[in-house]
């Protein structure tokens, strides 16, 4: 018997992947939530039915998720997650030692345990450190409390479902209001290929916010397209003038480097025409 | 009724898109060769199973593949083309006003009389062109008559079939000896996720032939992982070292510029690692 499991794009793109077997599935309050072990990509995460984590490509997305804002930043103490409940961006965020604090606030206490229980190498950001807390909120609710933080990373899922409120104009207020002089914002965006209006939409409403908006761009092969962008935005610091230097070289990163983080700043003509208003 | 292409990659993962009706569908002397119109991704070129080209992401693939290496070389008259009978490959080269021949050598003349009458935005490159010259043979054999070629491009399909010999050692030798003094060629060599090992190869025989060899990446949704390397090596000019300017504007792309020029040639460290030997 072959058991595979496929996610389907707008209808008229799919994704496959061979299945050795399903490691949980249930239906938390806010979603479906599967954990799947493939054949060839390593462990996977499944959201509602979308690929959140695998373990092929996570390197990629949560380092360039925390450390292009987290570099940005010169010296980065309070951060702040949102979504992320796999523990992928905490355990990235614990490796810059300027951090003091760093709080992940997931609305669905079911994501953090099953990670915690079958994505190790990712929940590792997630076992007991003193500067972790750990809050099950919805972080739309939960941000408009927030003050003075340097850094708030929003690693949602797509704009449907639980994660919806995370997309709406307002919201990108609050970000602004959470954060202390100098902050700096990372938010996802989608496929440069298939949903560029959503990127634009993304990229428009964090303009009427901040005045540095840096869309991004990195290889995702098991999200739609295979590329996805993300989006730095600050109060002041510019990821175009950063030159990583020292900070950098302790992360001990398989994909960041000083030279992807200007590479992926790099966007193609279609993109940059697309993105500009 | 739905119809679905899907392309299996090494049993463990796969790609469809939903398609609208099969334009063509033939086996020539050396392959199987069928096009399709797709439902959201335009027309797809598939041999022995495997998409080849799809308007979609084609002028990422072909501006990339013809744009990097011909600026890399100051002024480039005379090109070579292997495989590439779709023609877009040819439609990018001749943007180049210093270009005074360009060689087309497909083994296939099935798929060139197919995409010129299936692919007409790729097949804009095989109309006639006084500089153009299409030649129908093995590319293996006939880059041993060549000499004295400014850039050559090795467009071709996957290690396995007709494309075989594209990527044996010896090969890369008749490309040295085919090069003016000071000539430049670019190949594709797969994927960074999935076939590291054979893109390893490829640059590893490079380095044999060739002072200068820069792997790039480039975003490719319907290729496997979606991101795939290509390669330029040559006998002086180093991509890395070209500041591409007023020759690049003239040339009206989508993807290529002098920033993605440079980003693409900035391999993340899990792929240089794996590419130093």
């Amino acid at each position: 018997m072959e058991l595979w499991y496929t996610e389907d794009f707008h209808d008229g793109w799919r994704l496959s992947m061979r299945v050795e077997r399903a490691l949980a599935s249930t239906r938390s309050r806010y979603q479906r939530i599967d954990v799947l072990q493939t054949r060839d990509v390593g462990r996977v995460l499944v959201l509602d039915g979308k690929v959140q984590v695998c373990e092929l490509d996570e390197f990629v997305y949560h380092e360039m998720m925390v450390h292009l804002p987290m570099i940005t930043h010169p010296a980065p103490r309070r951060v702040l997650v949102i979504g992320g409940g796999d523990g992928g961006c905490v355990r990235e965020i614990l490796k810059h030692p300027s951090v003091e604090e760093a709080l992940l606030v997931d609305i669905d206490e079911e994501v953090i345990r099953l990670c915690s229980q079958h994505l190790p190498t990712l929940a590792a950001g997630l076992r007991e450190e003193p500067r972790l807390r750990i809050v099950p909120r919805d972080g739309a609710e939960f941000i408009r409390e927030c003050r003075d933080l340097d850094v708030i990373l929003v690693d949602s899922s797509d704009p449907v479902g639980p994660s919806k409120r995370l997309f709406a104009s307002a919201f990108y207020g609050h970000l602004h209001q959470a954060l202390a002089p100098g902050g700096v914002v990372a938010v996802q965006a989608g496929s440069p290929f298939f949903y560029r209006d959503q990127v634009a939409g993304v990229v428009r409403d964090l303009r009427q916010e901040f005045p540095v908006v840096r869309p991004y761009l990195i290889p995702m092969p098991t999200y739609p397209s295979g590329t996805w962008t993300l989006c730095c935005a600050s109060l002041g610091p510019d990821p175009l003038a950063v030159r990583a230097g020292e900070r950098t070289a302790a992360l001990r990163t398989r994909y960041y480097s000083p030279d992807t983080h200007a590479a992926a700043l790099a966007l193609p003509p279609f993109l940059r025409d697309a993105l500009a208003t």
